[in-house]
């Protein structure tokens, strides 16, 4: 893993003349720019008005998230739109302050990144907090669409006392469970977390002091592509006035292989995503989706009949989508448990060493540790890392706050859903610390948060287990709400971590940041959510404004999941144990090989997420990957100054795109044209139809 | 006219200091590189072996040419492609001669344009003889899908005898009557011709001596964009699947501006087009778009069922589309002829004095004044301008050809076409000079060739005089035929002319390749279109894989033609009339107010392009201009020196991209999808269609 280079630091790597090096750094080093101004205590970096500000986005926010939700349930990364907003909104506060001459505190960047991460903690609520997916799917509207256990032991309407109570007492779990990882997952592992880094490059150049010129320059180049990104988001809404509709869905390179998800999406984002990520990442994505959706999927269509039933529906889990869902978590649980494995072994030997010498007498948090700067270190990673590992959050914090609310939350849940039985409770909360860690691994590497992949494993596991006999629908409904809650916010907080680390943020107020946030969000979601529920009352049946369709997706997942592993198509299993054992294996051969030569071996988790959702973000990717290549040919010293602006301002402004785009969502305002995509053939009929 | 700067050598302004410009002419001269190299007299730049090349070039042009005027009707320029495959096929001829041993004379870039020019006017024989329009409209299958005038006497038949007689006496009168106008349009106006000045530069790039590094740059990034967007034109292709489908048919501003053709087609060769052409030019288009497509348009269209019958169909002449064709027509003759007066006023006076001074006592040509180049010219400009000079036509030559040429066809014409009487083809001849001026002229400006538009009006202006009784509808058509050919040849002639200024190839040799290239063309035309015509036995008519739909429409414009000025719908000849004088009156203008004024006024002739094509390619230019114009903010030098490389790449990859376009549509090979604009609601009823 440690073979990984960070490629947003890159710009600082030494050079042999040192005279060269000072200038160099001098010219890329964000620190030595912000160098003059003073890192405020983690104490002055947690203002009220910091939070006064989060508060009102956090409602805009999870308005958003909830709305896309209940429409499509595709939601994006939002960021960087917190981040963005976020400085807009206090810069403004400040500035009116200053010119009344009452600022008594200037704004900082640590400021601003405390905004985002309660911001985001806040919203990430509205998400994990199933309103669209598994929360919903108790109701009575989603089990009458639904042929079996629609009785009312296996329902449970929503209702605004049960929500915030549940969500209480599950939220905080994934904060405390990855708190003592920091320094793993940020500083030993070098993680990219795109959407963090982009978020805190934005950050930092609105906060960069005047004076600096290539980061006024980089701003500048943050800016065009920002500009570009948004406009370019803003252009394609036009053509998007269906489903399959614009340029998300255009068929690249042909409609055979559109139907095999091999496209280019045009989408910003993902470029810029690719130009962030590592080429090992990128180029493993993209070998994932062809062995998968070049490779499996068609072989496996073709065994229609006898693997599984010819007359099932294309997303029951039953049928091609219950491979590449168990496949997909089957080698996501390899590769996490090998390197969870891998890191808890090292901690645990670390330990006895520190036990064995008895120096200081203390125990020092596992994430912790302060070891010095290496000497090779650029003065970014240096200063950094130095005041990355200053605010110390004790490791017992973490275990009393986990088993604590633990405790809680097993004497509490079985309240809440009666079919959801103590000893489940146990077992998840024994299991959600490795899976919180895998997730949060993964988003680092990728980007993606496979939240709703854990979730789905929890239905399945805990739904068979309770039984149908036993109301095992809502079990697994409501182990899924638990498991995602602890596995999102765990991926949240981390990335939060690494902008803190990019912006010198304490990783103290980044926790306090994400408590309060996502305690504002237990509250603001399920209200939020209760005025939809009341304000418009066909929600979520089939052809409303609001169809929640994931509602009744996540109901039949968990019907059919209560009839166990057996209920899986054929050799489904065969194959999860070979791609686990899989993903162990390549990952152990990566480890054995030097660092040299694992770089031309492909990481598994990076494979195994496209199985699930398809090729078209690996294209996009491989894109950002591309360019980036080619403009190092070109000229290096660009490429490396510029080359993560540039991602930035394409993440950022495709980002924020999606709050005015949600805004004509909610007021009504519809795109006006669809640029579809039919095969000859299709065409010729419907222009028949046409004219007719 | 001659405030308007030539774009393209602009790269060659000299400078104040005496050591930059030479550095600088070093740099950016294209005829210092080719110092070193021999001009060939004009004798030996034809050679036979340039003929072969373009007779079997000109066959295959022939065919692309013929099946898209069966087609679809329209039509690219083909200049590129012959100059790029003209090389390819005698490069690989000298170079298997030069390693055999028996290679007597090298490949020059004067050889390659005889060859480019002979292809171009043998392909134009295809364009201009009319097949897929009037001499196609003339046959019993037009006549039939047609309610009047399809009696024997409206119809005449093809057949290969009258028709290869009646492209050799109309098609060469074009060629006589602008050769002695070439010195005013190439060197005193010194206009763009956009397609011949790419051309040209293709041909240099390819012709370029070893060590002259700009120039190699300058093919290196001709050859990128060339790349970029022969690659677009292929992508393009693949969501063409049917009518307005594809990139060509994306409404950019929306539906609604679509209806009224604002919108950007996504057509490299016109960005390109729009790099070469002087910002004022680009400009004008835009404005004339505004003031037809946005404003007049509709508002004349809210007319309807007052001005014009609402139930007229929207192609109809007595509609909307007789206002766009006839205030455009108007509009285009009187910048025409405004210019053609001021020229003629000038060769008088200049005719005049040299009568007066009696020096030498010979009369020298009109468009070769031998005058000696003047001091401030740059190189470039020298050297072309001595050597286009060099080689004269004398004007009796021109005189004798045009006269001689005119008494044969007025005698054999109407021994073809009995309906057409001889005072009709004197009245054409008289004015056909002008009319060729006209189309050379502002095809020098825009690029664009209205043969087809003056065809229009021979239509209507014989056919009235002859009348519906006298078989004025075949005399409209064989009309057209007539003046088509003549201005068609006169503009391509004119283009190659500054193809060969700008490769040194002499004037002499361009007008006996022409006359050789359309002797081929009148040959080679008709036969490949009997082949056609015996082939495919549903030729012409609806529906077929060959509609021919420019027949019809021909022929019923003929068909309202015979009616008259009385046919037009109201308030159109008043209309034409302000349109007309409004011309001349702002030529006028542009005259009086100086050069550093006039380039702030639009160019009529530019403007009223747009009034009957759309606004799309004005578009297309206005990016070209606006890329050209940002670039050279940022960086003119850059900006100056690759702008016409990186034009000529994208009109020329575009352009050879329509062979391997036509190649796949002849073997049958169709596009697979369809990339489909729909408005919302209709989106909704064609998925309601299809997933019916």
């Amino acid at each position: 893993m440690d073979s990984r280079s960070n490629s947003v630091n890159r710009n600082t790597k030494k050079n042999d003349d040192d005279n060269i090096t000072q200038r160099e750094e001098a010219l890329y080093s964000v620190e030595r720019i912000f160098e003059s101004k003073e890192v405020p205590s983690w104490q002055n970096q947690l203002t009220l008005r910091a939070f006064c500000v989060s508060f009102i986005l956090g409602i805009l926010f999870t308005f958003i998230v909830l709305k896309l939700s209940l429409t499509t349930g595709i939601i994006p990364s939002l960021n960087v739109s917190a981040g963005l907003l976020g400085f807009f909104f206090l810069k403004t506060w400040t500035k009116l302050l200053e010119k009344s001459g009452i600022l008594k505190q200037p704004f900082t960047r640590q400021e601003n990144t405390v905004i985002q991460t309660c911001v985001v903690a806040t919203s990430g609520i509205a998400f994990s907090g199933g309103f669209g997916s598994y929360l919903f799917a108790m109701s009575e509207v989603a089990a009458k669409q639904s042929t079996e256990a629609n009785n009312a032991f296996n329902i449970k309407n929503p209702s605004l006392g049960w929500m915030i109570g549940f969500l209480f007492v599950v939220s905080f779990l994934g904060l405390f469970s990855v708190v003592p990882l920091r320094k793993i997952m940020i500083i030993d592992f070098k993680l990219t977390y795109p959407s963090g880094t982009a978020t805190a490059h934005l950050i930092n150049s609105f906060h960069t002091p005047q004076g600096a010129k290539l980061a006024k320059k980089q701003v500048k180049a943050l800016a065009k592509f920002f500009s570009f990104s948004f406009l370019w988001g803003f252009f394609q809404w036009f053509f998007t006035a269906g489903d399959d509709c614009g340029f998300a869905s255009f068929p690249t390179f042909g409609l055979k292989a559109y139907e095999n998800k091999f496209y280019f999406d045009f989408s910003a984002t993902y470029v810029g995503v690719g130009m962030i990520c590592p080429y090992l990442i990128n180029i493993s994505l993209l070998l994932g989706s062809i062995l998968s959706w070049g490779i499996m999927w068609p072989l496996i269509q073709d065994r229609k009949g006898h693997w599984f039933p010819a007359d099932e529906s294309p997303s029951s889990l039953h049928g091609l989508q219950g491979y590449k869902v168990f496949i997909a978590i089957a080698m996501i649980l390899g590769d996490g448990l090998y390197n969870f494995c891998k890191v808890f072994g090292r901690t645990l030997y670390g330990l006895y060493l520190q036990f064995c010498s008895k120096d200081e007498g203390a125990v020092l948090p596992v994430g912790a540790r302060p070891s010095p700067p290496e000497p090779s270190m650029s003065f970014d990673d240096q200063r950094r890392t130095t005041l990355f590992l200053k605010d110390q959050i004790p490791i017992w914090v973490s275990i009393v706050g986990y088993v604590g609310i633990a405790i809680i939350s097993t004497i509490t849940l079985p309240h809440i859903f009666h079919q959801l039985k103590w000893y489940h409770i146990i077992v998840i909360y024994v299991f959600a610390p490795v899976l919180a860690f895998c997730n949060a691994y993964g988003c680092g590497l990728t980007d993606w948060s496979l939240a709703s992949t854990y979730g789905k494993l929890a239905i399945f596991t805990i739904g068979a287990w309770a039984g149908a006999s036993h109301g095992g629908v809502l079990a697994g409904l409501a182990a899924c709400g638990v498991m995602m809650n602890i596995v999102s916010t765990a991926s949240d907080l981390t990335q939060d971590f690494k902008t803190g680390y990019m912006t010198l943020a304490s990783p103290r107020s980044m926790f306090i940041s994400q408590i309060i946030g996502t305690a504002m969000g237990c509250l603001i979601s399920p209200c939020v959510f209760w005025l939809f529920y009341k304000a418009f009352p066909d929600l979520g049946t089939q052809g409303s404004a609001y169809p929640a369709p994931y509602a009744l997706v996540y109901r039949n997942m968990s019907i059919i999941g209560v009839e166990g592993f057996s209920a899986l198509p054929k050799n489904c299993l065969t194959l999860c144990y070979v791609f686990f054992i899989g993903a162990i294996v390549i990952n152990g051969i990566r480890d054995l090989v030097g660092k040299n030569k694992a770089k031309y071996i492909p990481l598994p988790m990076a494979m195994a997420i496209p199985f699930y959702l398809g090729s078209y973000f690996a294209i996009d990717m491989c894109l950002g990957s591309l360019i980036l290549f080619v403009w190092t040919k070109i000229n290096k010293a660009k490429a490396d100054a510029f080359g993560p602006a540039v991602a930035s301002g394409l993440i950022c402004g495709d980002g924020i795109w999606t709050l005015p785009s949600s805004i004509l969502a909610l007021v009504g305002v519809k795109p006006p044209v669809c640029m579809k995509f039919l095969s000859r053939n299709a065409n010729t009929r419907v222009d028949s139809f046409l004219n007719s």
